[in-house]
């Protein structure tokens, strides 16, 4: 809890919703009639509209980028290290826009909304998403906000796969793309790792097929898994050994099949546990789908640079040393592409311990680059 | 099925087995007072006894190395690329046992055998065993057949870290110790994903505290989750991208929460159901503990080189440029110590793409290497 809110936060805020009635078609085939989008905004729009910054979440983020809801949030948003007055993303110059995606579990439709034609949650009925169908909804919220072009699309690891969606679906509505953290495509090894997840979800006996919320269950024990073995691949192997080692849970070993033993174990325990409590299981899959499904290149027998060539964005792509969820040389195929097909690009690799986690955190360099690049955005 | 045993295969083999009545101490506190091990061995212990080679077997290993053990068999043992004449542990020169451990599932006791107590399978009340229990059980293993002093102990991963314990426990017993892609501890890393393994198994609602066997069930789903994500571990990322990349399972996607889209899932799951239909979980369990509690150096406040100090053993450690379960890095820990205690040791850091389970495969520079080392063992 802030006993006072920080000068160098963006205060108090409240999400808002915008309803959308105008079908959206989605890669998968499908469609979605009605839905609705969760969003919060800091600074302020100016008048020609052109300070306009969106932040793309990644696969559990939400909304809730920066700032406080009450007086009693124990945390600010997620993104609080980048978004405020002063800060690399400056809510005195910008007026930033983070939504929560479709699919998601935190305000926005998605698998636990009601499904107007059943009356009941979508549940794993509800349409599989990709990076461009968020693209697309992302537009239209923009559309109603009448935000024409965005001075900035930003996002970290799966959020730097939208902003450079942005730029290649709506190449005239973005100015600059800051892809942080983040990779071109999964490697076979990500996919893996993701379907490890989904596994674990599949197969819990209260999962039912996706309908769990009508058996009065969550599939906590799938979730717990999943999140672990997520959580694993969002720290570095240094940053482990740093922050655990093999320190010990108690002052001895217990020498059982079922005892925590080491810290790191409680630690994993801990955060599987607690993910599990507040976050939908459909939407962990219907994100892991998106990341798996994501690969621009695709359209041109894996020329990146051939998909890019469309975008009149200027890029800032960062990476994190010992990120090895989607490492530098994850960024620098992009950089490479980027290069390749002529654009702006400012590369920067970032000597951090934390693993892919870093963009979430506040590292003197990365905020400084990070500020670097966005005081120099003309509004 | 080999339509003629190759001219370089040990042949047909049987396994043997071996009980013992008097009461082992463990590290845990507990004793076993009567347990069997079954073993196998290949070639003809000389005269003087001085050419036995002991293999030590990794997390899901056992005692059939080499060999097969009918006409029928679809393929050989598990390391049957390094046993046998002309090949690296020549069996033309040594006389190689090869066991499979207390609390495996292949045949030597173990949660799956009968508690004499009890009358019932052991399941979870089973001791946890350690590397330095299992050590003290080859060295009775060794006394049965009449082998004082071994030529050398050869284990990769897990069976590396018995090797090297013995030198520890028994300096007088063995002359040469060969530890392939091992480690002198496990990283926290390491321990969370053996966590991720064990909680997946334990969650699992057929595990019923280990004693599934007198529920007439198999705790399949956990175990398929545990090989998975141990599966990801022994493979680089490169070897992953090479097998698999982003190649689909059917000609397009299908846009859905459960279907396989990509060939990698595919692998994985079946490697995963595959290993739940053969595996003991408490067996699963146990190695993992086993895995976690080495630490030789504990005792020396984590002084490797103290620690090794009292070994007699000549040294060879090899390691894969592409293993990250168990890195380069690792095994030059290993080799750091052993030159600190003025030890002999030879290294070598194999270029090879495929991860940690290179040590089970055929790499020419890596059996020549292993064929050189060995040939020069005097015996």
């Amino acid at each position: 809890m802030p006993t006072a809110i920080p000068e160098d936060s963006v205060g108090l805020v409240s999400p808002r919703a915008q309803s959308f009635s105008e079908p959206l078609s989605l890669a998968c085939g499908r469609s979605l009639a009605n839905y609705e989008l969760v969003y919060e905004t800091y600074g302020e729009l100016n008048k020609t509209r052109s300070n306009a910054v969106l932040i793309c979440h990644a696969l559990s983020g939400h909304h809730h980028a920066a700032g406080y809801h009450s007086m009693d949030d124990r945390k600010p948003g997620w993104w609080d290290s980048c978004i405020g007055p002063g800060k690399a993303i400056d809510t005195r110059k910008f007026f930033v826009v983070s939504l929560n995606n479709l699919g998601g579990c935190n305000g926005s439709t998605g698998p636990s909304s009601i499904n107007p034609a059943t009356g009941t949650p979508f549940g794993a009925d509800f349409p599989v998403m990709t990076v461009e169908d968020w693209v697309n909804s992302q537009a239209r919220l923009a559309d109603t906000l009448g935000i024409s072009q965005w001075a900035a699309v930003v996002g970290g690891s799966l959020g730097g796969m939208q902003a450079m969606q942005w730029t290649i679906s709506y190449p005239e509505r973005v100015r600059h793309c800051l892809a942080i953290a983040s990779a071109p495509k999964l490697s076979a090894q990500n996919i893996a790792f993701n379907e490890v997840a989904r596994q674990a979800i599949l197969t819990d006996p209260e999962f039912h097929g996706g309908h769990f919320q009508e058996h009065g269950v969550i599939p906590k024990r799938g979730l717990m898994l999943a999140r672990m073995v997520g959580h694993i691949t969002y720290l570095s192997d240094d940053a482990m050994g740093e922050k655990f080692g093999r320190g010990l849970k108690s002052e001895k070993l217990n020498y059982d099949f079922h005892s925590v033993e080491f810290q790191v174990e409680s630690y994993l325990r801990y955060q599987g546990e607690e993910f599990s409590g507040r976050f939908d299981a459909n939407t962990y899959l219907l994100m892991t789908k998106a990341l798996d499904y994501f690969d621009p290149a695709a359209a041109y027998d894996g020329d990146l640079a051939r998909t890019l060539e469309v975008a009149k964005a200027d890029f800032c792509v960062m990476s994190f040393t010992t990120d090895w969820r989607f490492s530098p040389a994850r960024s620098r195929e992009i950089v490479d592409a980027l290069m390749a097909a002529r654009k702006n690009v400012c590369y920067l690799e970032i000597d951090a311990p934390q693993g892919h986690d870093a963009f979430l955190m506040p590292i003197p360099r990365y905020l400084q680059a990070f500020s670097s690049y966005m005081n120099r955005i003309a509004v």
